[in-house]
This record gives structure tokens, sequence and C-alpha cells, in this order.
């Protein structure tokens, strides 16, 4: 057992765990390995299919009850980003057991709930899908606001992409590569042009989960009367203020304190919307998202 | 769009990722998370429960097959540790990619297996589990023989201890405290006895599922004839060697012949074996397992 | 050759350069190595040394004109930090190239600069000092003013008990182990009124450089006229001003900018000064040195 | 008081140093920054300098000796690498410190030792050259064989490059220009007969420190019979073996042992030779040098 104990130590060792930079934002974006096959092995709808939407929606919406520090995701496609607060102390900001609880719950619940929005004959799941996911740290508020900015631009400049090449193939009536030729080159209003004029789609009728991704956060909103927004997160405003007012010391919280506010998110509806995070608007009606420096 | 692009390249100038030193072997090891909650709301059988690790051998078993560049798995308990050897260059070595497809892969296989192995009423899965997973790099043969050594330790030493303290909780009818300090500072023989003496427990009787964990490997032999496994292996011994006696940069492969050993990789039998992978016999039986420092 | 060209390909490939996080602040922090034999072997003066700390200083204003990119340092005893700003990409922020650079630049002038201070019979540098340093990034203006505050208390606390150590031992004709045991527990307090009444000396009049460290910074006032340091640094303002209005991505400066930045920055003034760094005095009248968070 | 613990407690967490992977050689490089200008306004003789050659020997000479972790050494032009074997555990392995304190050992040196060599009129050390240093591991001896084969072709080709250039430039009085396009695209032989044909030189009589490098290493035979070697080392090679015979589990070396081979260390000559590093001969006859893998 001597010789156990020597392995042991000798061998765990080799380990070198990466804390991420404390006081930065940590955002995880996980994102569909070869999915070009498993959509296409499951039958997936072109462009969009709003079972898997859905359920990508549904297992975000999970890995937000179960990681209650997140506040917000936001999803488009097979890839969905996670952020953490830049105070977050979970796991001790260790990179590897960030990334793999965050990749391994989403990943499970989406297989659980498949058959909840794959239903009917041929739903069935063969085969599971996986996720990659990295950890990438933001030092400030604009720098977050830029990275959700580049993901809503990406979503919409695929989107209609996808939707003008699809209408070409599905409706038109043309190879993938004729497509493909065709849609080379163009511009947006070209694309919004052309789904018009051949085929009748007005761009901006599309769904808006199709068109501007999916939004789940945490809203300490009261539900009924949404301009008392103000004042449910009146206790978020101040503890920020008063952060602001003070030097960068986070205020070393008590365990008590902790406790409450990990209760308190547990309590806060999750919500999914299809809204613009580009503008500002958004986030200074959630001053909770993003903390203090908003 | 000029910004997008802008965005997009200042946005990505954040990510860093971390390449894994080329030339070690790769261990990844993933781990339940909370899974004394899991087990204890789907009812799993204490010490062991044949149930669960079957599914856990499965998954991985599915993991190998998905990932041919693994030739060996490790499993006890809720913990799977999977070896990729030394040359890999699966996702450029790159450490978030390999421990997210990991633990995604196994936890929705995990997921989709549940049901094979837990039938019958309340077999439900009411949510998932989820793993976390790390990377470790090991730079010799030794170093990892000695981490395989180690965790099938590790595997005998809990199975021991689990054996003894629900035996007395389960049959001699002891509080879970009580049991637990009864076995405070006993030794493998003390416990042996307990398990002989008071419950008629012979402990080398048990399964040798539960005593020495789980291997789950390639393999290259021609399931008939055991003693073929030396000229079915012949080629990989002949390239063992070729690279000793040569420098220690590894050949650069050709892409044809990444893709023969790929496709060699995904047709050999994935096996499960309950065996000791301490002493040298296992490896030496299955020389393509650790490669040619072996 | 060839094989010299594949052996470059795959042994360059081991290296795995540490890019530090993009808009954080980096300090790098230097620090005498085995600097008790050192300051024994060349009979450093106790407590301080003036001629030791004039040459440390001395070689960090030479590192400043060395690499423009560092608008500030702080030394004391035988350490100095050097700050680079948030938008810093000398050496595309390679955590290695920016340690050594600036820990050789400095070895080299201390080394170089040394019979300038030491001068007279047994002055003679037998042997060099060595020093090592560290790179750590700070994500926001808040915390790189907590990290200078930090090192100016620590010089404070370190040379308040080291005059009154040295005081016992030189004057006060005490063995070191006793000087020790005296001042085991005691608070400032006590420290102050040992000097006074014992030694007749009043901390407070002790030397600034002793007392508070040294300040070394570029200074952009114009030298006669203090108060126009507001219109010297308006260029600098109405920068950080606008940084300040729009998004987090910084301006991408065009190659001519950058170059009449570095000529400024060559061109101004290096100072040293014994000032406080712990209020906000000291910042906000040189507000160039932190940039547009401040 | 309190404010700062806190501080410092905070503050400190920033940091996050990088420990290298143990069991793995590793290799630290620094290079000259600069040196164009550097060389040039210290009028160093081209191609080669042998004042400024010996002088970077002599340096890494002392580095050895400051360091008796550091078994050899290899030294071109401005660059230097110096080998740690593989069970080093100096500064924890911890790269900023191994990386600064060899760059500012060797940087301290060459401006101490520098009057010694550049002596006479003009030879005034007007600014101290900087070095950047970088760590690699190796994993393998035959990776460590790679990187040293690698550099010394490198100065093979450098070397034969630089003498023809300046054999063309300061002989041929041709312009740089010039020099340069009548080179590019030569073969080495082509450089050869050049030198030999236009200016009378036969490459292979031009000093072995200019075609070979420097080779700097710590000498464990007796000097007067070098073929005593064999018995001097008898020590280390039983050593190698035994560790070979057993695990890859490192011998836990007492305090007195580690203590009797840093003084073993300490004492050996450190010699300084311009040979042959590729081929097997040099390492087989020194089998301390790397250790028991060899």
């Amino acid at each position: 057992m001597a010789l156990t104990i020597r392995c042991r130590h000798y061998t765990r060792n080799f380990e070198s765990p990466r804390y991420l930079l404390p006081n930065t934002y940590i955002i995880l974006r996980l994102d569909g390995r070869s999915f070009t096959r498993f959509t296409a092995s499951h039958n997936f709808q072109k462009p969009n299919d709003p079972r898997a939407l859905n359920l990508m929606n549904a297992s975000a919406t999970e890995t937000l009850k179960a990681i209650p520090e997140i506040p917000i995701a936001y999803g488009i496609s097979d890839e969905f980003s996670f952020l953490l607060p830049r105070e977050c102390s979970l796991f001790d900001r260790r990179e590897e057991k960030l990334v793999s609880t965050v990749v391994s719950t989403f990943t499970g619940w989406y297989v659980l709930l498949w058959s909840r929005y794959f239903t009917g004959e041929g739903g069935n799941l063969r085969s599971p899908p996986s996720f990659d996911c990295r950890a990438v740290c933001y030092p400030s508020v604009g720098n977050v606001r830029d990275y959700f900015a580049w993901r809503q631009v990406d979503a919409h400049v695929n989107n209609l992409y996808n939707t003008a090449f699809w209408a070409l193939v599905n409706r038109g009536e043309v190879g993938r590569r004729e497509a493909e030729a065709e849609l080379r080159g163009t511009f947006a209003a070209d694309k919004n042009e052309l789904l018009f004029s051949r085929f009748g789609i007005n761009y901006n009728n599309e769904p808006e989960m199709y068109r501007k991704g999916s939004v789940v956060y945490r809203d300490y909103r009261i539900p009924e009367d949404e301009d008392a927004a103000a004042t449910a997160t009146q206790e978020q405003k101040e503890r920020a203020q008063e952060t602001k007012e003070t030097t960068a010391v986070p205020k070393v919280k008590s365990k008590r304190q902790i406790e409450k506010e990990t209760k308190h998110a547990r309590r806060a509806r999750i919500v999914t919307e299809y809204v613009d995070i580009i503008g500002d608007e958004f986030w200074v009606k959630r001053p909770w998202l993003l903390g203090s420096e908003n």
C-alpha cells in the first residue's frame, strides 16, 4: 500500500488544472459535433427544424436550472453559449470542470428530452449527438456585449443564407451545387429580393426564433407587471451601485449571502425569448444579467 | 457587416486553446457529479449495482466506437479513464475539444442506453446524470502503467471497504455511523475477516467486475484462437520495432495509412474484461495498447 | 536536410506559448534571487542602502526607456513591478517573451550601472545578482490600483519593521534573535514608539524613498508648468473618452498612429518620485497612466 | 490593515503559475533581442566575433555554476539552450521562475564579463544586450537528441551561409544586396565551392567553434584519464540501470542524497567543446547527461 500512496502522489502530480482569470466573465460555448451527419440521419427539416431548436432551448433551460450561477444563455442552430458572471467561483473557476459539467449536463438533457420533441414514427434517437465545448474569458462588459452581438449577427447571416439556399433546393428544385453557385457573392438585399420575388417569402415574416436565435435567461421581474422590473431588481441595482463605489475587491460574501442568492436564482423564472441582444435595450432592462459594470 | 468582421476577429482573439504536449499519453478521466444524490434518487443497489456498472461499460464501449483513437478504457464505480496514444493528433490535441467530446459522447450514450439496463417499474431516468472530465498527460509507458495501477488499487480498496460497510448496514442492521466507526482504522485483512466471520462472505468470491473494475479495450486478436495474437499483432509489433530503432521523430504517416489504421481500429472487437492490469501480463499480451515503448 | 526540416517542424511543435488574455493590464514583477546572500557579500547598508535603491531605480528607468509600452513601474527593496496597458500588444502578449525581456533588460542595466553607484574601495561587483520575474493579468483599473496599494502597504510594513530591527541591532547592540523576539507581535504604533523613545528616531522623518518606495513613470506634463498637465494630456483624455463612448472593441490603430504614440512615449520625461499611490490623487492627476477606464 | 490582508489575498489570486509537466526534459533557450543593432553598435566582427562567442560561452559556464541542476548547454551565435533533466524539481518546475532566473543569470554575467573579452579602445559596453527566453518540454531522450541535432544543423547551415555572405561582402567587395542575390537558392556544395574558388577558403578548416557551436557541460570524468570515464560514471550507470528495471516512479531521493548530488555537480569540471552532438558518440560517452533512458 505504501507503493500505492507514493504512486497516487506521483501520478496526481501530472494533473495541471487551469484556473480561469478572476474578475472576468466566462462564456462556455458548446457546439454540435458532426451535426451534418446527425441531422441527416434523424431527418431534420431544413433550413430550420423547430423540434430541434425547441429541444436545444429546453436543454439549455435545464442546464440553467442545474447550474444556478448562469444568468443567461444564447443559442443558434446547434450551438449554445452560457455566461458566467465575473465574480463566479464555481469549481474555483477550473476550466475543465466548467467545460465538462456544462456540456455533460446539456447533452444528458438533450437525449432525455428528445422523445418529447421528436414524436411519431421515425422519431427515435438512434445514436446520441455529442457536443464540444470551450471556455473563453472576457474582461469587460463591452467584450461580453460584443460577443453576444457577434453570435447574433452570425445567426442572422447564416439563417438568411440557409433560408435562401433551401428555398432554392426545396422549392426551386435546384441542385445544391447550383444553389450554392447562385448565392455566391450575393448581399443580404439580394437574398431578400430572391426570396420575395421567386418564392413570395418575406424574410422579415420568418419566425423570430429562426432569425434572432434563442435567449434563455433568469427573469427576476414579476411576471404580471413587467414595469415593476425596476422594483424587483432594486436589490441587484443597489448591490451593483455599492460595488461600483468602492474598490474592485469584491465584497467577501458570507456563506449565508451566497446561499440566499443561489436560492433566489433557483426561484427565478427561466424564460426563452427571441429578441435583439445587439442593442442596449435588452440589457438595460435586465441589469442583473451583466452585473455592476453595466 | 464591417463591424461584424472586426468584432469577430477581436472577439475570437480572447480564445486561448491549450494544446497538450506532443509525444505524451493522454488520459481523459470522467467522474460522476453529485452521484450520491443521483444514485439515491434512482435506487441504486449498494454497494454495487450491476445494472449501473454494465451501463457504464456499455457507454464506454460506445465511446470507443465513436472515437477510434482510444485503445483502452478503465472504469470503476462512476468514473472511467480513456487512454489516447502518445502519437494521437485528434483535434490537434486541443484539451477542451478532447475533454468535452469524450464526456459528451459518454453522457449521451449513458442516457440513451439507460432503459436497456434499468427496466421494470421505477426504472425511469428522472433526470440525467452529469460527469466532469479532465485530461492528464503522461510522458512514459511507466507513468501510464502507474496510472492504471493506481486506479485499480483504488477500486480494490474502495470496494472492500464498501462491501464491508454495506454488509454491516444491510445485513448486520447496524447504523451507517456505527458501521463507519467499526471500520475506521482496519486493515484489508480485518475487513476480509469481518466479512467472512460475520456474514459468511468470502471476498475473493465476489464478482470480478466489483473487485477489479472493468477494462474495455480493442482486441485485435482473432477470437477463436487467442494464441494467434502474436500473429494478429505482428503488424503492430513490427511498427513498434521500427520506431524504436530509429529516431523519436514519428514516421509521418500518409493520409492513406491513417485511414487504414482507423478502419482497422473500427473493425476490431471491443471487449470488456475484469482482469488485473497492475501486473505485466495483461499489457505484454496486448502490445498494441501502449505502443512502441512497451 | 530533409531530415532537418522534418526535425525542425516536429521539434518546434513542442513549444506551447501562452498568450496573456487581451484587454487586461499586465504587471511584470521582478524580485531579487537569494538577495540576503548577495547584499551580505556586497556589504549593503542596513536597513536601506541608498546606493542600491538608486541603482534599482536607474535600472527601472532604463527599462522604461528600452520598452516604451511601459507607462509606470514601482519598486521597493529588491523588487520592481512594471505595468503594461490593457491594449498592449507587445510580443503579441506572449508571456515568456514579456517576462524574459523585462528581467533581462533590467539585469543588464543593473550590472552595467553598478559602478556608478557603488564607488570607492570594496565597491566591486563580484558576481551579478539575478532576478526572477512573473506576469500577472488584472482585468480592471480597480484591480491594478489594488495591486499597487498592496505593494506600497507592504513597503511600509516591511520598512517600519526593518528600521526598528536594525536600530536595535546596530544601535541598541542587541543580537538579531533578541531583536526579532522583541518585535514579535508589536503593532505599528509600538514600533514608532520604540524608535522614538529608544533611538530618537521620528519614523516620519525617514527618507520618503525608504518609506514609500519608488514610482518611476513617464511624465507627459510640461515640466515648468505642472498645471498645464490637463492641456498636455488633452489628447490622451479625448482618446479615453472616445473609447468609453463606443464599444469595447479597441480602435484599430494605424501603423502610423502606433509609431506616433511610441515616439511620443520615447520623448516623455521619465521621472522618479517617492509618493503615495494608494489614494486617488496620484492617478487622477496623471490620467494617461491607467488609460480610459480611470 | 484588514483591508491589506484582503487585498493581498484577492490580488495574489490573479497569479496563475504554470508548472511544467513532470518527467519531461526541459530546455530553456535564450536568444539575443535586436542583436543586429547591438552587434553593429559594438562593432562585432562578421561573420563571427570570437570575443563575443567566448563571452557567450563564459556566461553559459557561469550559469551552469549558478544552477547545478543543468548538465549541459549548447550555444550558437547569440542563442544558448540549457537542458534540465526529466526529474528536475527546481522551483517546482514553475515556468516563469525557470525562464527568468536563467535569462537573468546569463545576462548578468554577460555584462559583468564583457570587459574581459572586449578589451582595448572602443571596447566599452555602451548599453547592455537583452535576451528573451522560452521553456520547452520534451518527453523522451529521442526528442532531446532531435532538439540538439536541430540546433546544430541550424548552426551549420547559418554559418556556412554567413561565411559565404561576408566573404563576398568583406573580401569580394560586393554589396549586401548583391551578395544575398548571389547566394539565393544555392546548395551547401555551391557555397563550399564559392568559398574555395573565389576566396581560397576551405570551409572545413574554419574554426570548429564557428562550424559546430559550443557545447558546455559538466564533465564527471577524471581529466588525466579519459578512458576512466566508465569508472567515474559507474555510479550514474548503476543508478540509471536501477531506475530502468523498476517502475517509472522516480526513487524518492532523500534530502541527503540530493545534497550529495548537488555537491557532486558543483565539483564537476565544466568544459566547453566544439564537437558533433548529432551522432550517438558524444552522448554514449557521457551517459550522465541524459540519464536513465539513454
